[in-house]
């Protein structure tokens, strides 16, 4: 038994016991060398009937793929467990993923089905990164495509990461909060995820300022003291229209009279009847000549009670969202899965299909490429599955397949095609420079305002994105079915 | 920008910025030698309508507090963002917690309103600790929680965590299989939980193992050569009782030929029906002689679908429980809060409470005891609340104060009190050597069995346990309320 060391945990070994139990049994029976596999990772359902998702986690992903390795702690625990052949322990020592990795660009807008990751390589490393992969790309992509939910209601108005505390420990708080911002969120109450990912943080007072000095007036008066340009006081320890915000307004005359111009005060409204209490607030902050007091509200928000507050008129400058998002807890699961799709034994792929009841269940078999077609405004119509290297030509009219209607001809007129994975690792190493989170953040904001159809975004009824095929990869895929 | 280092983090910033901004104001306004302040750690509601919770964490709460300092990098990007006075980050630079803590023991069953971490130290101390142990008491309690109501449904049958790939990041993943563990589930599959906290690992095989070998005897043939004594094969790649089943019971029947004696063996069902499925298949091993034979099911379990399955006879002897164990799905967030209680400025502890529009929601103020009640036959009958030191004898009928009822005469007659908090930190020091995650489940299940009603462990209307007061304390609540 041994205390809390995070700085002594490997994440190597943050992996289901079966990984390993397969790649010892891999290693016994096949040649490492001759033998190559490729994994997709997708997903399944958009949570809470959105009509997309945010790809957020490949950095860390990347990160964990370039450094794995295993301890010698780590070995000898896992000769503990007496299930391993000491030939592939041995191979552990000096392990290195040395395969490939092709993702989506982090931060590009997904769908369900396709393949935003694919890992090509030996047996062993391409199975053992797998229950990693998964926790980082569900995690975060998660917590982004929440976070994009909750700024898309805030229709403009800052949101800042509340949650921490009832994040699902450190880790949570910490990427979570990185996920958030990729998915627009203006700031965090995180320190660390401040220190480490250069997202502003920010933060105002809690309930105890107020009852440490008793007196809620004195309490505020102090605070003001101590922080006029960020002076954002909080009202409901009490009463909030009886005391809070005639207090609040008090120490603002007072702020006023000795000549102070704050660079951002206001109140924060945390309890109540929010669309309600914003609105009595900011009359009488008006009333009182404080027409830019910001008003801050917080308390269990998501995307929906923004909507509301909004629709009645709540007039909110900033909104602090924490475990509601932190957790996106209307769905706290982000399905993704991590699916054999090709193997090669002797220099040639073999494509491998999971069967199911239904066509869209099924996995998609074979190497691939995915491309986002574009049309001749900017927007994404669909996106298309082909053979790994088919070649795609766009100059003029290309009849694809959409595998729920095959029997349809359709085709894709005046638009152009994006490539969307691309070579992220490539023998092990990284090909690319990490990117700040600000950037991936304004490659989302990029694709919302330019390429995905408004009808995508709302939360009714999304339009379902198309992901068609081209006739030779469907026809593949149809082959293996029926021949399964 | 940086990348993900997390040997490299440092705790002590998992912290909202607020709580900082208020040290600083405290710093800078108050001796912190002689004001001394105390925080209650409660929870108001249980989550998905339980009669209980199971208090997790604390291993980790203490080992954050007596560590608790901050680097010079901490230092220099707080520093950065010019908003703490030079005095107040020099005093971080040599910063330790050397307050009190005084808990609950790990893996006590909580209640609502009652404090079960109080922490007692200088302003500065306990406000910048709050973030942290939220966070842990937060998680950790809530999948404790989870994982006791799906072990409970599992009625005796082992529950396996397989959860890590969907957590919310690799803290959620190991310290959410420690809760699952402290919540009585027999093993993970994550290595990491089990190489640092000694919980069983466990694992079966994957669909890539079936995949990988294209047919699926040659894969079940392959595994059972490698895994003899631990051999749990997974139907439902193909088709589980056209194909899957058969195959099974085809290498089981070649190893019984051979003479293997296996420890372990049996089958996963992974999809489908799982109760239809696991009684034609339990029929078919039993039809071929494997009547000892395992009967693995997995795919998105929780307790409504175990108890369904259990209801509708499914031969299940091991239930592995993913998504929805490790992100307590149906209701991811318990809500522990952090509320100053007493503040001692003049050598008095003065009480400190936040009202609410409702007796309940107020928090409850002062130093305090609580003493789980027992009575004559060993059952817990309520939990009271006493000022702090408060003679409670019980040698005699004892009069107490229900504070939904207060008008009411009730008495505890041949009952015992426990004090439930013990110094847990004296003077930033760690009182108790660190438990084994096994002795912390023992306690859940000796305190299940023996001490707490089974009609608070239904899901369904549970008995709702009471939290009483002694007449002096309530007295004391009741006079703070009218003077407010």
């Amino acid at each position: 038994m041994k205390g809390m060391k995070p700085e002594a945990d490997n994440p190597a070994m943050v992996m289901d016991l079966y990984e390993l139990t397969m790649a010892n049994g891999y290693f016994l029976d096949k040649s490492l060398e001759s033998t190559k596999v490729a994994f997709d990772v997708f997903f399944r359902k958009i949570p809470d009937g959105g009509g997309f998702a945010v790809f957020a986690g490949l950095e860390q992903i990347v990160d964990y793929i370039t450094n794995l390795h295993f301890e010698k702690d780590d070995i000898d625990y896992l000769r503990s467990l007496n299930q391993f052949s000491d030939e592939f322990l041995k191979y552990l020592e000096t392990f290195r993923f040395q395969g490939d990795v092709y993702a989506f660009e982090e931060g590009s807008i997904i769908y369900p089905n396709e393949p935003v990751i694919t890992v090509v390589g030996n047996i062993v490393e391409a199975q053992i990164v797998e229950t990693e992969i998964l926790a980082q790309f569900n995690h975060q992509s998660l917590i982004a495509t929440k976070a994009q939910r909750v700024v898309h209601a805030a229709e403009g108005r800052a949101v800042s990461d509340f949650g921490a505390r009832r994040a699902h420990n450190n880790d949570a708080a910490v990427f979570g909060a990185r996920a958030c911002a990729i998915g627009g969120v203006n700031g965090t109450a995180t320190v660390l995820a401040g220190q480490k990912f250069g997202i502003p943080v920010s933060g105002t007072m809690a309930h105890s300022w107020v009852m440490f000095y008793g007196d809620e007036l004195t309490s505020f008066r102090k605070f003001a003291e101590k922080y006029p340009n960020n002076c954002i006081l909080l009202v409901d320890t009490y009463d909030v229209m009886g005391s809070g915000v005639p207090n609040a307004i008090k120490v603002f005359s007072e702020m006023k009279e000795k000549g102070i111009v704050s660079r951002s005060y206001g109140i924060r409204l945390d309890s109540g009847d929010l669309a309600y209490l914003s609105k009595k607030a900011r009359k009488a902050l008006d009333d009182a000549g404080f027409t830019d007091a910001k008003i801050v509200i917080s308390n269990s928000l998501d995307e929906y009670s923004i909507t509301s507050i909004l629709k009645q008129g709540g007039p909110v400058d900033v909104f602090g969202v924490g475990e509601r998002m932190i957790t996106a807890k209307s769905e706290p699961v982000f399905g993704g899965v991590y699916k054999l799709c090709a193997v090669n034994e002797n220099g040639e792929w073999e494509p491998r299909i999971k069967i199911s009841d239904t066509v869209e269940k099924t996995t998609n078999p074979g190497l691939k490429d995915v491309y986002r077609i574009i049309d001749e405004h900017g927007r994404a119509v669909a996106d298309l599955i082909t053979k790994k290297g088919e070649a795609l030509d766009l100059s003029k009219p290309y009849h694809f397949i959409s595998p729920e209607r095959p029997w349809k001809k359709y085709k894709y007129e005046n638009c152009t095609a994006k490539l969307m994975q691309k070579p992220m690792v490539v023998n092990g190493k990284r090909t690319y420079e990490p990117e700040a989170v600000s950037d991936i953040a304004d490659r989302v904001r990029y694709q919302l305002h330019h390429e995905i159809w408004p009808e995508e975004q709302r939360f009714e009824n999304p339009h379902l994105h198309y992901l068609d095929m081209s006739p030779d990869y469907y026809e593949m895929k149809m082959h293996m079915l029926s021949h399964s």
